[in-house]
């Protein structure tokens, strides 16, 4: 093949990858990424990045608990140090309109017993998101549940 | 004033009226109506119900187990007598197209102790609702979690 015809090739594949990735998130690739970037805003600013995330509508229902609007979430007990909470999403999806969605996963939350071993807990989880007036993406619910502890295989 | 101002008076309120309940519900007052619908299905019909009631690609998140799609949800343990479900949504919320929305609210789960004594346990649950293909509204993700059993105020 002609050299001249490598470089058209390598343009013809690198312009439609160029602006794949120029172009901004939408349906449920916008969903994983607003998870992911929960998730590392959670990692390094722990229970207070919960309240940044939440819509002003939004609510946590609190397994063992109630609805907690946003004023109770900012009367939670703070996490105690080495607490740590993360979650993965295997589903997401986005209404047509592109201004609600959610996801659904896996979560582990790791705290101190009173020995101060850190011990993992282990749930599922579901959020909804929803475009606020302003263009930015905040959750509106948050639910988990626990799971089993998964075996070890051993 | 005149019969016939009366009359046209009766006209003028009656038609909106009527229009009103004439016109499909739409957004919150659809998903209420869903819900409400599903809870009726569910008092006759009990677990059966769930089936009929979710999407193809729905899941139950279940609460101390897994993510149940249609095949594992018919797996579960039919529901033995005097087993009940019913739920109260408190909110719901309907995305700009009208495809996807969902509501959230209390359950209660009544069902017979190991001395056949009805025991009703309390609950919070979210539902996500999806418009499928064929313009039937179904569930998508349905997932509960305890609430602390309620004081008697006594």
């Amino acid at each position: 093949m002609p050299r001249i015809g490598v470089a058209l090739l390598l343009v013809l594949f690198a312009v439609p990858l160029v602006a794949k990735k120029d172009k901004a998130a939408e349906g449920s690739d916008l969903l994983f990424r607003l998870e992911a970037e929960f998730v590392a805003d959670v990692a390094q600013h722990g229970h207070a990045a919960f309240i940044t995330h939440f819509a002003d509508e939004g609510v946590e229902v609190v397994d063992g608990g109630g609805f907690d609007n946003k004023d109770a979430m900012r009367k939670q007990a703070a996490w105690a140090e080495g607490t740590t909470l993360t979650w993965t999403p295997v589903k997401a999806d986005m209404a047509a309109s592109g201004d609600l969605g959610y996801t659904y996963g896996n979560y582990v939350f790791t705290a101190r017993d009173k020995d101060g071993k850190l011990v993992a807990s282990y749930g599922k989880y579901t959020s909804i998101w929803k475009k606020q007036k302003d263009g930015q993406w905040k959750v509106v619910v948050d639910m988990g549940n626990s799971s089993p502890a998964p075996t070890t295989g051993k």
